[in-house]
């Protein structure tokens, strides 16, 4: 259904895979607010010109090892993956290569795509900026991106996975709060006056708290300019176009990639060892110590079996969306 | 002093200067922790052969843009300061270079190295591993080093330098609480058998918890993995030689060097970003909101006028060290 909504829409059907791609595997991990929840803006973001769903980007070689990327409006998985694709080949000579990805549209569970590339043996790290939603620590607006990273290490089984933003919460899960009527935790939110707030619905004009106090902070902030300074992309005050369908997406995403020299029996050792932390005794014996990528590889592999849940009204707007059935001989052209 | 008492134990005056200068610089910014405190330790390690001064490592271009490291024992500062030197020069040509040291003392201060070639207009990244000292997020046991990062990234004035660890506070700050007989506050550390604990001398045999939960906690992971996969270099349970004077030190760092595109008023437009953030209302108006590498600046400054306190014993013990006055003509071959 993703995949018919994104051609019908116009949308290339390599690029629409892409696309739908990401956004089952978000549902599959259990984060439905980067799944079929993004649909909808992103095919009104196509409707207005916001989008454009045949770009791939324009990539240059600024140097043998630094790709500038002009996401000419294109799709985030879509520039994102070609932009990983010449990285991971350049790297595999070079040794590293870094992309600076401006002006193309949200790239989603960054997940999706160091998980990919780890898979194959290289190490990557994608970072990305966004709206401002979160507070400096000690203060009290919303100045900063929620600022996601993630980082993928091939190991001798499934590569470690890490994913993660500098929020203490998501925004998407503040609104489930408010929808539920809920109060949240104190710690998570400040108010539109900047005060601590445990009001789900206030907390929603007002700002995500950094996770890690201090230090978060600094590691979002730090996010902030490393992707400002490498992309030529906005800062967050000014970052509009991954939250609405009103703007283009000014954001920026860095991307890199580093082929690790061979060092014989370290994918064992690196097994062994989150062996060892997996095995270590927990403080809550009915919460066993994990790896982080390990809840969302064991959700994924459920839900291939047992299905996803989606939103009754989700599902039927999705459902309303479809205006005609693509023809058959379209939806042969989509590889499987 | 620092400077004396290295030359006197045969290191040679430029990498007698480097160590001595780490130290001093950590001592400026108010980590004593970094300072004077490691140099008897670290002329007890040359003596028996665990330091060798003389080498600044053993460099080797695995390829274009990724340098191996055999740290051949030598000085922290001293092989990561040649690694950087090689790394920066490569990365202006090549866009990005790294490097994986194995085989190397202590770095240290990490703001000390990034801070430096940040000045110089490029973005340094540095990571190190560290004997097991935190425990996995909802584990008992340490099983992952401290496994500090800093990050400098250049503005149109000072460089934006964050430098932290990845325990929630570092054992230093614990072994001070045990020696004032001060309880620590929950939520800092476990005991040896793997409880809560607010007793600063049953943390000292126990784990220190990471930063910022399960996020936190996935960093330090995720920064074990990177290091030991690009360095060779050893898992945290393996680990010594970073605070005992007994052991090789075997742990890892890398250092990652990006040569910024150029994108014009990019350097104003963050200072002003960085700016706003200052400028913005705290939530204690007596603690106005800071940036990563303010207050280190700001130490630095005030001690440059009014100098460094130094622990009574600490100086007694160095001062009685000093065997002998190094002569005045290898004091003129150390550049100021």
């Amino acid at each position: 259904m993703a995949t018919a909504l994104l051609l019908q829409a116009g949308v290339p059907p390599l690029h629409a895979q892409s696309q739908a791609d990401l956004l089952i595997e978000a549902e599959l991990r259990g984060h439905p607010s980067h799944g079929l929840l993004r649909l909808q803006r992103l095919l009104a973001r196509i409707s207005k010109g916001l989008i454009n769903p045949s770009t791939s980007g324009l990539q240059s070689w600024n140097s043998p090892s630094f790709l500038d990327v002009d996401g000419q409006r294109g799709l985030g998985p879509v520039v994102a993956m070609a932009a990983l694709d010449a990285l991971a080949e350049r790297a595999r000579t070079a040794g590293v290569a870094v992309a600076g990805i401006r002006n193309a549209n949200h790239l989603g569970m960054l997940a999706f795509y160091v998980e990919r590339f780890a898979r194959k043996g290289q190490i990557v790290l994608a970072l990305s900026t966004s709206e401002a939603l979160v507070h400096p620590w000690g203060g009290k607006r919303a100045l900063l991106g929620t600022n996601p990273m993630a980082i993928g290490v091939p190991t001798g089984g499934d590569p470690f996975v890490l994913d993660l933003a500098t929020g203490v919460v998501s925004m998407g899960k503040i609104h489930h709060y408010a929808q539920r009527g809920e109060a949240i935790p104190l710690g998570w939110a400040l108010d539109s006056l900047g005060n601590a707030t445990t009001d789900a619905t206030l907390a929603k004009s007002g700002a995500l708290t950094p996770f890690g106090a201090a230090k978060g902070y600094g590691i979002g902030l730090a996010i902030e300019l490393l992707v400002a300074s490498l992309a030529g992309s906005a800062l967050a005050p000014e970052v509009r176009g991954t939250l609405d369908a009103e703007h283009v997406a000014n954001k920026g995403d860095v991307l890199i990639v580093i082929d690790p020299p061979t060092h014989p029996g370290l994918a064992q050792t690196i097994d062994a060892y989150l062996e060892v932390i997996r095995n270590s005794p927990a403080q809550n014996p009915a919460r066993p110590v994990s790896i982080p990528g390990d809840g969302a590889r064991r959700r994924r592999s459920l839900a291939l079996e047992d299905g996803i849940e989606i939103d009754v009204q989700l599902w039927a707007s999705l459902d309303n969306a479809r205006v005609a059935t693509p023809s058959p001989s379209v939806l042969q052209d989509v590889p499987s």
